[in-house]
């Protein structure tokens, strides 16, 4: 169990390990370590008993779970950053605010192979793991412990990664991350001003003037947003407005996994395959006090975010949250669409 | 000159270049460069016609501006991320809104001497840079178009440094940058309900229960914070309550000298030399738009922060802004208390 811990002056959570403290000379790594080989690999196809029971997995009709023969396998993270059991207590002590760190921390496996990076997959298999992440968030909403579920991919070791095994991961918080609430507050204001969703008039916009578009499809828009923090950053939307990913259709997921799929290959072409995360936002969990945020439907948009990891953040960054972006999202815009998926 | 540009959702202003901007084949460094010789070093002693004309320096009485013989300097970045040219005009297109990149960026050079780091310098050495801060501070704020000025610090690569000369970087932005704000606001929510400020009160409670605390001096109080974003974050306290750092007095300034020294040495034990950065955060401008912080003398309270920089970031939080810190800052704490300086 971790701690969920509040600074008192801006109100940002953080989570701090109790179990497993790291001391300072556990701060080694400058350089990632060997890779594992698929016999040694946990996450590969038949070392299935080195891995927590399975939650899910897409496996053939009749294959027991736990076995090999699947396309793609959650199993909870072994070493979780938040965990399932407990209830939440709140405590405090003077200033400072503290939280048992409840929540889940699970792994998404993308393939059975080891040394294959998601857009090297088939079409077909990137599908299998865009309906792994609607059937987690469907089935982590229930818990109504968990007000927010975050689907995230670290790939390279400098986007944080430490197994090169093709995996997601998800993290689902007691409260509302703070930038996931950035977004729903902004997209709330705006919706409360205009009446119409800020996504939507984003891809508006952004369709008429299509300076900073990458690609275009049926169901979805491929954008260099106007502002990124990083230099290469896109912004992945569904053109049709669902305020969840949970509500993705079967049409619409064949058209998000080919377009991620053929996004995150001009990414590749264009900048070397670079280390990248990418981070699904939908709206927190509406089971939990219901009508809280009582135009939810309608004024938020679910959307996907690609960083790739290029830049040294340095003190300027940390120290004002601004950032400074090197190349002019038109440009990045114009080099992304030019490249070969 | 940049364009700044703000985020339409969340209202985060970024920094985006325009005159240079960099092309894909740009970001190639994944290693650092090799280090220049002092005779390349246009920061070193003797080479003061390679940097841009001085701003100020200190330097013995009757020593022409330019010529060497001084201990720190403070010149206009050659490669500014924002211009002091020009008035500052606000336009916007559609949802988007963007200004011109009016601001300054200065380099403090901390020594002559081109191989060594801020804190192997003498404590007088030290002294002279804290008097340039708040000599660049007081100075800058004469500009009523700068709303907040923000000196940092880059030390190693990993730290965003590309310059081994020992140096502070002063950025000076014409709106409150976000972290800033968010310090400002949360102090001012506390002030309006307490009356108190709650600097002080962090102060009063850490002392009163020392787990945190790495050392107090007759000054500062220098702690790792309750709710860090890094393991081995540090925060520097004055003692004294002062809302900007262009208040403090030369008794404090000595001893801000040793405490910051001593502070980063105890870090290079620990930590065997690790790259940091440290942000200096104090009130934003209070010669325009006097009266918009009315209560501004009593609810915040200069600080400074220290960052080593021993921990990649992942997608879980660029996604969230929800951090994981594996030390407990109780633990890093005894580590930083009990280390030599």
């Amino acid at each position: 169990m971790s701690w969920l811990r509040k600074d008192p002056v801006v109100g940002r959570w953080i989570i701090v390990s109790r179990d497993r403290p790291r001391r300072p000379e556990d701060y080694v790594f400058e350089e990632p370590p060997d890779d594992v080989t698929p016999a040694e690999c946990p996450l590969c196809a038949g070392n299935e008993s080195k891995t927590p029971p399975e939650i899910s997995a897409f496996r053939p009709e009749g294959s027991p779970p736990n076995s090999k023969g699947w396309w793609t396998r959650t199993i909870p993270s072994k070493f979780p950053v938040l965990s399932v059991e407990g209830s939440l207590e709140r405590e405090g002590k003077g200033i400072y605010d503290w939280m048992n760190g409840t929540g889940a921390h699970e792994l998404i496996i993308e393939s059975p192979d080891h040394a294959v990076r998601l857009e090297e997959l088939p079409e077909s298999q990137v599908e299998k793991v865009l309906w792994a992440y609607r059937d987690r968030i469907l089935d982590l909403e229930r818990d109504q412990r968990l007000r927010s579920v975050l689907i995230f991919k670290n790939q390279g070791w400098m986007a944080g990664s430490t197994v090169n095994h093709p995996h997601s991961q998800i993290i689902a918080t007691p409260v509302i991350p703070r930038l996931a609430k950035e977004k729903l507050d902004g997209a709330k204001s705006y919706y409360d001003y205009k009446e119409r969703c800020i996504f939507c008039d984003i891809i508006r916009q952004e369709i008429s003037d299509p300076e900073r578009v990458i690609e275009e499809t049926k169901h979805f828009l491929v954008i260099v947003p106007f502002a990124p923090r990083f230099p290469f950053e896109i912004q992945i939307f569904p053109k049709h407005h669902h305020c969840s990913y949970v509500d993705i259709s079967k049409e619409e997921i064949m058209d998000f996994a080919r377009t991620l799929r053929s996004t995150l290959r001009r990414l590749g072409t264009t900048l070397r395959n670079p280390p990248y995360n990418y981070m699904l936002y939908t709206a927190p969990n509406r089971l939990p006090r219901r009508g809280h945020w009582h135009t939810l439907n309608e004024d938020y948009h679910w959307h996907l975010e690609i960083i790739p990891r290029i830049t040294r953040i340095a003190g300027f960054e940390w120290g004002s949250g601004f950032y400074i972006n090197p190349t002019p999202p038109e440009l990045a815009a114009k080099y992304l669409r030019e490249a070969r998926p």
